[in-house]
């Protein structure tokens, strides 16, 4: 079937369209873009949404620091132009999965308010989620899993969001969680929910 | 049956293994690395086997300089140091679809072979497969599809491979396809036996 194929085709860039790789997908790719302070459950929020969906057989991809960090962008630190230029290349590697058909959640601090908006402006209309974890600097002090609160309080680490560095919630995004009085599940059914409501996801 | 799992299931990071995305596909991933000379043929060949395997429902994905140079290496121009870059980045973004269960292939002249072998290290054995689309450069010349190498000749492009800048062939590739001699078809029908004998397909 395919060889039949092959020789009636015009082989041309990008032969493979988005539209039919979402076909084959049985959905349309998005990114689900979690920011958050540290500590605030983003990491767990995204990868509970990934296996819910997963479990539902839809084609997921997390990118989060430990495949970005240590990978793609290995070469970059924590000054202000480099977290600038980190969002941006996560950015255009979510754009990336979400053409190829993939639902990719990100699991970033992303503190900056314009550098998430320069990777919404990436994305065509619907296909930007922007998911607010929050939860108070209290709160995630007290969580504290890697001891980095401590280490920014000692003036170990310089520069840590909402210590000694900004953080600027998002205005207009998609979704807020609530995770100084949920749990992870009930965080991870409203993003699903929100996915049913927008028609990424059969009933 | 999500809701259920959700409540007894532990969070964690990379809650989804690889092996469950490669269950979920069919098949696991992988990174077709292309490399040539300008106007070998690698655009070409990559999107008709992209094509082909899309045609049985293989789960794939193209990274060339349509999407990758516009975007995340928007950044980059054609030094030796950003052209290492560029390559170090697409193979980052290559293991990452690799490690999503996605087949995805690269069509970058990728002239160095130490730049190659970098990207190579990244990979487990066997799913980086480097494949050479060898043409003459009097071949590339005679295509010219872009009128390239008729600027590069007249001094209008500085630091083209094959006229002022070198390339380096691989020496010991997975693959070696003679675009001087063969067409599109017949080349792209070679790399799909050859991921058919490597067990990426199934018969």
């Amino acid at each position: 079937m395919a060889e039949q194929k092959a020789t009636n085709v015009t082989w041309h860039d990008h032969a493979v369209s988005r539209e039919e790789r979402a076909k084959l997908n049985g959905h349309r790719g998005a990114v689900l873009w979690f920011t958050g302070l540290s500590g605030c459950g983003k990491s767990c929020v995204a990868n509970a949404v990934d296996q819910l969906l997963h479990d539902r057989r839809v084609h997921t991809y997390v990118l989060d620091g430990d495949n970005i960090r240590m990978g793609l962008n290995k070469n970059l630190g924590f000054s202000p132009e480099d977290r600038t230029e980190n969002i941006r290349r996560i950015g255009e590697v979510g754009r990336l999965f979400a053409d190829s058909g993939t639902i990719v959640t990100t699991a970033f601090i992303s503190p900056y308010r314009e550098d998430r908006n320069a990777v919404r402006a990436l994305f065509k209309d619907g296909e930007f989620i922007e998911i607010y974890v929050k939860a108070s600097l209290e709160t995630c002090e007290s969580r504290d899993p890697k001891g980095l609160y401590k280490k920014a309080r000692a003036g170990e680490i310089k520069g840590f969001t909402g210590i000694d560095a900004p953080y600027e919630p998002p205005e207009s995004g998609e979704l807020e969680l609530d995770s100084d009085n949920c749990g992870i599940e009930e965080l991870a059914g409203q993003v699903i929910a929100y996915l049913e409501t927008r028609g990424f996801l059969s009933a």
